[in-house]
């Protein structure tokens, strides 16, 4: 049994892709602070933890895309393989990057975090979709740039239908079936 | 204790800096194997082990090779915080490119791989120092580009001086002496 959440070969890639505004960023933060409080080791890459340190120099055309997901790819590949668990957000809208992903990560899990184009353009957290649909911003995917949805994901979450909390509980769940993480603690009050 | 070798928060950073030639690379390997057969997590970094994944783009500029060491960084600094071990193993040949690393990694060590120059062009195992000498490689370390020696390095070692041996065993003691690696151990014939 391992010692530490995920430690053993049992590393994975939490994979989370979906339109801007699906609820991507909120389900990863919420994970990975479940994951941190079971004592995991776990790393969340989005494009506010890489932008710094890998992808300074990419827009948002589609080589740029591929080559985000490219960069991302390696380090969860170098990460996973070693034990640890990752939670990688990005809107990552082809399937072809995703199934890069796939093939070179450990215990790839393929995660939809599905919310309908009008409930996210409702939602427009960051104001971004009233600027795309004004034609203020290009490439911006689901407006002007396609969006591929996962052929066969592990997980899909419907975040227009359910609440983070099921959402999350939903991964938790799925990854401990699947033994990549223990059980949470049963507390039983404390025994000495 | 730790149970794998280098578990536990003892993750560390080995980057081995010096000339094209000194040396870094037959190091790295040998390093790698070592640590290897004791059972630590090990994941070795050079430029042939990130070009396709995460610098595919980049040249042989100053700016170039900056964005080199910062991808690097970036990955150095999640794997060692998370218990791996990394073998960086690049010319970096600028001293802030390395304080940029020592300062973002975890237990980063800061290895001189030093051979003169000289000894380096008559080995020019890879007839690179005479075509940079002809002019048909610009940009070229130690010829027509600065390399600044570590002002401080945690180790020096010497391979115009010293066999390959002794400096991957001073390596090893190091890592021994700072508790990163256990001690290998002893065969005392198989007790059962």
């Amino acid at each position: 049994m391992s010692i530490n959440g995920n430690y053993g070969n049992d590393g994975y890639t939490l994979w989370l892709t979906g339109l801007s505004g699906a609820g991507k960023t909120t389900i990863a933060l919420a994970l990975e602070a479940k994951l941190k409080e079971r004592g995991a080791r776990v790393e969340r890459l989005d494009g506010d933890v890489v932008r710094e340190g890998l992808t300074r120099d990419l827009g948002f055309s589609k080589e740029d895309r591929d080559k985000n997901i490219e960069r991302v790819t390696f380090v969860a590949k170098l990460l996973s393989r070693n034990g640890v668990g990752v939670i990688a957000s990005f809107i990552s809208p082809y399937q072809t990057a995703r199934d890069l992903a796939r093939r070179e990560t450990t215990n790839f899990i393929e995660v939809y975090v599905n919310a309908s184009l009008d409930t996210c353009i409702q939602r427009d957290v960051k104001g971004m979709y009233a600027k795309a649909i004004a034609g203020e911003i290009k490439n911006f995917t689901g407006i002007s740039d396609p969006y591929e949805a996962p052929e066969n994901p592990e997980l899909t979450l419907t975040t227009d239908a359910e609440p983070v909390e099921e959402s999350v509980a939903k991964v938790l769940n799925y990854l401990e079936a699947r033994g990549l993480i223990q059980p949470a603690a049963v507390s039983l009050g404390e025994v000495r």
